[in-house]
């Protein structure tokens, strides 16, 4: 049997070295966190569930991991830097092993960004767990949604589907496919953000789908963009322009930004709308993940 | 059908009014929310989970206004102000009349305290609300629960026991209980928590039972206490010293700040451990709430 204080035993360490540079002067063991740094506060909150986010015969480290990930994804989507993080589990698991793993993964990705685990709430209930994140921009200036531009180039950086492939590989138990990391242990693009967040227009994570979350940045900046099909770079097939989980950034520059270790897939236009070419016969529509409709 | 996009258009402009006064200067829509105020950032996130935190037949206002104020009554013990927060809710229900009742009691908190909903997550599984406050110190002060010192008083301003006997009338149906606001919507102690925030030694909310959450206040400042039992206002029962969901405050004050409106319930002393009075013949243990044991 696990105890309540057992877990938050397990868990008030994690990433508390870092607690100084992160300006984190109250950490688990008050009513709250505090968080005292010369600097505007970026947070998001993602959660993460069982048999929806990741399979349920998933390692308790790669959960663990891939929870904070995704949640920090919104962080390098901002171009800031991490600060800390906060984790509310629900679990009905009385393993207390287990815990010992998922806390490793936590520890794994607070030592990965020189995060502290600033606070928490655990409680008995199917597996939910929901990971807030916290960071501060490096300097005046953050990624916004809203800011593309007529004649923007359309970048990412890494072909898509990578994710889709790694969880079939995961379920078909292909334990040697190099697509399992991309889907258990996502890197959330925090160095990249920083790269572009001087220059680049709008941003977003790749969370739902290239198409559906580069919607998003189009419907925020009133634009439209033509995509070319043929350049996204894909892994499997063509339907992994709407494959989700890749936690890339889809941004957007002026073109005397253009860098050869980003792929181009189009252009901002101010027609409203999405028109995608294609030579070599691909067609494409928007198929976003909606949680509510689509499962 | 309900479809995430309706969810989050539902949730997006709630205390949006009170973005400016709240430093709040990018709120939902984006990949993070920015809060820029020149001020420490206190953060608590709190789970409520049906037929866990609140019973499944409370109407959706009040499972929203509930799961909102026991996270904001972290701010209250930290003698801040609150300022905004986010959500992240995972459901079932595909009745969007549902949703607007849930969206109807997060408004009527966020109007309550002029806070500003600043962001969230929506995602289809079993009913579960996790809520993150963000406040700021009103001034460079905080209530912490370590400073609590041999003599002074320790206090609560409410009777203890006043939720367990709502939720007994909720299940019971006694619709014209006077008890029901204390377990459907509990007030954070906001205004207490400013009021003492100059001078109280220590401070912790009672969410798990007086006993356990003063127990905290022991345990960090090093320190013991005697408890004159008799002393102590309950609603029911002496069991009432360890009923949950009273979300009011328990603090320690200097003797020469004690007010006739607080209940004196006991002292700090230098021994470790509690020792319990009683004239009554009551007598006591600490059987705080454990998540995982004792459900």
């Amino acid at each position: 049997m696990v105890s309540e204080f057992e877990l938050i035993k397990l868990f008030n360490g994690i990433g508390s070295k870092y607690n100084e540079q992160n300006g984190i002067v109250l950490s688990p063991g008050d009513d709250c966190a505090v968080i005292d740094l010369p600097l505007p506060i970026v947070t998001s909150i993602d959660a993460s569930i069982c048999d929806v986010h990741f399979p349920n015969n998933a390692s308790a480290k790669d959960i663990g991991y891939r929870a904070v990930a995704v949640a920090l994804s919104d962080i390098a989507a901002m171009g800031c830097q991490p600060r800390g993080f906060s984790i509310s589990l629900s679990c009905l698991n009385q393993d207390i092993s287990w815990y010992k793993d998922l806390a490793d993964g936590f520890t794994n990705i607070a030592d990965e960004f020189q995060m502290s685990l600033i606070g928490g709430d655990v409680t008995k209930g199917p597996l939910n767990i929901n990971v807030v994140v916290y960071g501060t921009p490096y300097n005046s200036k953050f990624l916004k949604r809203n800011g593309a531009k007529k004649g923007d180039f359309i970048c990412i950086t890494k072909p898509v589907g990578r994710a889709k492939k790694g969880l079939e590989d995961f379920q078909n138990n292909k334990s040697e496919s190099s697509f399992l990391e991309d889907y258990l242990r996502p890197k959330p693009q925090i160095e990249l953000g920083k790269k572009i967040v001087n220059y680049a227009s709008s941003c977003i994570d790749i969370s739902d789908g290239l198409l559906s979350d580069l919607n998003h940045i189009l419907v925020s900046s009133k634009v439209g963009a033509t995509i070319l099909l043929d350049d996204i770079p894909i892994t499997s097939d063509i339907d992994d322009i709407n494959a989700g989980d890749d936690y890339d950034l889809c941004f957007t520059l002026p073109p005397q930004m253009m860098e050869s270790k980003f792929y181009k897939i189009g252009e901002i236009t101010e027609e409203l709308g999405i028109k995608f070419n294609s030579n070599k016969g691909y067609d494409a529509s928007i198929k976003g993940f909606d949680h509510f409709k689509n499962e």
